[in-house]
């Protein structure tokens, strides 16, 4: 049952009402295990749960006369009943994978519930590519609640998106029936400094009733974050220590605190909770950004709730903060996040509070998933070609579109280069003198060459640059249509040859990510939804995620998050220097800057 | 400003922004105090608050920044800074007072924010009432929402209210601007038999996104219990006992704990947060019923959390239980209820946080009473004449219309006597043998007569019966135009002439109580409005029931709630036997019963 076309309890009171009076026999009834209450933060030995329409009827003592012809009776045998787990902000599209695969690939470790922000989308297909990942989203077995995007572009002059959102847009998005508010507000100096889009944007949800969604992603907890918690936003999971968290809850905001796959901010932050005592109601679990590799290998909520147990917090509290909390959050504690009658029947059955075996996994009265083994079907939204052809390069490239001419003259230059770091987002703005040979500019050493190719409007741009840090060697090159934020296709080598075969192959196959070396493709991950996602199986595409990490490798890089470095290369709000399609950015002063220095040779 | 020109957040934000950022001067900065924040659960000493448009722009630790030209700045001296107290749900017509002079009198306990469910005026006017008392509560400078009442009559088929509320009047008044749930969902038995009115009545709520409040005033927690939860009441502050609290909130409600003129119902079931150690974070403070003494001498919601404080409840979280859980509770927790950014500035100054003396209260950013005294207008509504003309009594009431014929030949019959107890709501069915003369049964001893005066529709119809409990003696009579839960006029006397007496000066007053003994009034509380409410300030409408109730002691009285025993006569859901309009009630077997017995000698 979609949940376009679940039933609300209004609708299906008069049938709970009949379960539970024993006028009427229950679909499903649970018995024989130990109840996770997180609404009394109480373990309830041998309670009973009797499911209906999708929904709790009975949760008790005894539910021996919901039981009638047809009821399903499963026996708990002593495990734990706990209520589905909830992501409580997200981006599907971290994932490569599209939300149906994604919901495939999280239902048997328990996710039951996803709140997700389609940011990336967003920045390729406008309101449209939002209104896509919404309806797929609405078609699955769980709960996936869509948060419209806020800031596509995200640095406004710095770059061109495929497409930009609107406060229009943002009012429009609000009637959506799967639409749960804003996502991550990340203007935070356009919030701070009265910037009425923005305003504007989380007043409409605001009006709603719906929840702004908020990332303060700045260490000042002075004035300006002041400022920016007045405008409106109701959480962020942009804290990394604990007095970030506290600071946030303090100011009437709920913490958001992530375990992703490359986010570590539980263990940091939730002494807050275990240490300093502070009531944990406000506390959030959320994993913001998940590759197809952890969710494959390593699970999603309940490696987050996991983690947070392993971190010193009660079994109980920290379900909470999977579960209740993050219901109550977006305005849900009546529909979902616990075990009472109403609520949607989303229960796993466990064996441990600590280890969290996902045994069973009950979506809406169904089991979706056994033994780590998917149940139900996840059925795809049927996607249109303008969401397949969205690589659109207007020309087949050369090498010599990779060229970069040197100053008249000039036998060796001095350039800006894009020093990447090893484990952090920041760049560095180095500078490089580097050798001209027939009147180009050439890399070299640790230097190779970037480049953002415009993929949006076939306008056959290439913006030309140099980037250190990744180690490559040999004629080699890599290509991604993932490009943070604005998704243009970002293609680092060493060979301008490599480099056209690299970028002309994403235009071929819709989007994704190549590596070549000696003029040889070594991987390829095909994401042919708006050249972000795939829509195979998340085990195909960590596999094929997996193969091209490692052909990074063969290429010669060293970095432990090789992908991740590459495909932020283009996030024009992180510090210090990075390319759009409008040349190269000074991410410190917020402004245009010359690739080739003025003090060039 | 009264609640409906109030400015929302949303549109307040670009300001609140400004003076967070120090771009704009606050209206008020308090500084120097310790706050007490309910979300964190913390005292932050020297925290400061700054607020503009009604609303707090700015938390935390200096506030210097948004003082400028016209800033008032308030030194708190060390007092606790604490959010003003929430009062989950009551009715305002238990005070005999209008919405106005309520919050007049309960703005100097500290009281900022009020859920009142105007159930009684329900019966008498319907839903014009019901919005008459929404646009009183509207014009207040505290937050007084509305919710609508969902079961006038009480009690269908045994009895007539001057109107009935149906499905179709919540639908409507889910529209307006004040109306924040439906009221206390009391026909438990028709939702657990699945009534479909009672059922449209909750979904119209809940598809209204608001909130349904519960009554289970049962002490069966078994199926029965169950089956209502089912149907989707969201509170329920009816519990007595530990167990009660402890079983509703295990079931997803929120546990109302009362205090109020009488009843007593937090020091017995706060201890599943001091002992037991739940979540306190759905449980709620309230009162229900507060007489107007009550409130001019022992104080509103602050008598309250001082008492759960005084049952060992942690200061911190006893305020959490008359703030931010009620705000959450209702879908305010963003609005009100806390001291955060973009919240209505509700705040008291106050220098204990186990005395809870009310020094400063704030609403909305003004200061509103200090040291006890109101400082705030609270403007009356302009009542109609509809409001003022309730006592319609069709005509002038004679000796005769109480006079109680015995069947012919009869020297003394056999009849059933409504036995009010002692400091019980219960009445116990009894009967006694009473002498004829001249073809009257006449009462005698302990037993005096009632009588139910149909005074909605000026039928002139008058139901006798016979009452004990009271011990008046000597002429008396005493009429109440406030009679639970229909609203008749109940009269009660030793004297026919008297009964008469009394009857036609609340017909001429346009309602209130009146008491008389040999010929004379001895006591009037006037109640004009609806014949519930009285204009008046409180200390005016205290000063005369209390002389009132000295009245019935003087009448012989000897009852602890005298007055309250008289005005449930009719609460024709309460066992063992009432008084309608319809006649003499059974409310064991729910049906009409006789007067005279048939084994009548």
């Amino acid at each position: 049952m979609s949940q376009s076309t679940f039933k609300s309890w209004a609708e299906t009171a008069p049938k709970l009402v009949a379960v539970a009076a024993g006028r009427a026999p229950a679909d499903l009834v649970i018995r024989g295990g130990r109840l996770v209450n997180v609404q009394s933060r109480e373990i309830l030995d041998g309670w009973q749960v009797a499911v209906s329409e999708g929904r709790f009827a009975y949760v008790g003592p005894d539910a021996s006369h919901c039981i009638g012809e047809g009821t399903k009776v499963v026996e708990a045998d002593g495990r734990f009943l706990i209520p589905g787990l909830l992501d409580g902000h997200m981006h599907v599209e971290s994932g490569m994978l599209t939300p149906a695969e994604f919901a495939a690939a999280v239902i048997p470790h328990g996710t039951t519930t996803i709140f997700h922000d389609p940011h990336e989308i967003a920045n390729v297909l406008g309101l449209a590519g939002v209104k896509m990942m919404h309806d797929e989203s609405l078609l699955q077995p769980i709960n996936m609640f869509t948060q419209m995007p806020s800031c596509a572009p995200s640095a406004p002059g710095l770059e061109t998106t495929g497409f930009e959102i609107s406060a229009e847009d943002v009012t429009e998005a609000m009637s959506w029936p799967g639409i749960i508010g804003l996502g991550e507000m990340m203007n935070y100096p356009g919030v701070i400094n009265g910037d009425p889009q923005m305003l504007a944007e989380m007043a409409a949800t605001m009006a709603a009733g719906k929840t702004v969604g908020g990332h303060y992603a700045s260490p000042d907890r002075g004035i300006p974050f002041h400022a920016y918690v007045a405008g409106g936003a109701a959480d962020d999971h942009e804290g990394t220590a604990e007095s970030d968290a506290i600071a946030r809850v303090r100011q009437g905001m709920r913490s958001m605190m992530r375990l992703g796959s490359a986010w570590y901010d539980v263990e940091s932050q939730i002494t807050a909770v275990t240490q300093k005592g502070l009531d944990p109601r406000n506390f959030i679990l959320c994993t913001d950004d998940c590759h197809s590799g952890t969710l494959v290998n390593d699970g999603h909520m309940n490696r987050v709730v996991r983690h947070a147990i392993a971190c010193g917090c009660d079994p109980v509290i920290a379900l909470q903060m999977a579960t209740i909390n993050t219901a109550s959050h977006f305005g849900l504690e009546r529909e979902l996040g616990s075990i009472a009658p109403g609520r949607r029947a989303d229960v796993i059955l466990t064996s441990s509070l600590t280890d969290l075996p996902i045994e069973d996994v009950y979506a809406r009265g169904v089991l979706v998933a056994q033994g780590g083994k998917l149940l139900a079907e996840c059925p795809h939204y049927d996607w249109p070609q303008s969401a397949r052809e969205t690589v659109r390069l207007g020309k087949v490239l050369e090498a010599a579109d990779f060229a970069i001419p040197a100053p008249a003259g000039a036998n060796a230059v001095k350039a800006r280069v894009i020093g990447v770091v090893e484990n952090q987002a920041p760049t560095k703005a180095l500078t490089a003198e580097l050798p001209v040979s027939g009147g180009l500019v050439e890399a070299e050493g640790e230097v190779c060459q970037i480049a953002l190719v415009e993929r949006h409007r076939a306008t056959g741009k290439v913006v030309n640059g140099f980037v250190s840090g990744f180690g490559y060697t040999g004629d080699m090159a890599i290509a991604s249509t993932v490009a943070h934020d604005s998704h243009h296709m970002i293609v680092v080598g060493t060979s301008r040859e490599m480099m056209a075969k690299a970028a002309n192959r994403l235009g071929e196959v819709g989007g994704g990510v190549t590596v070549w070396k000696d003029g040889k493709e070594l991987a390829l991950v095909e994401l042919p939804i708006a050249g972000l996602m795939s829509d195979s199986p998340a085990v195909d595409v960590a596999a094929k995620a997996a193969a091209m990490v490692e052909a990074m490798a063969a290429c010669g890089c060293t970095l432990n998050n090789a992908y991740m470095q590459h495909s932020l290369l283009a996030l024009v709000v992180i510090p210090e220097l990075r390319i759009s399609d409008l040349g190269l950015v000074d991410v410190i002063r917020f402004e245009m800057t010359d690739l080739i220095m003025e003090n060039a040779q």
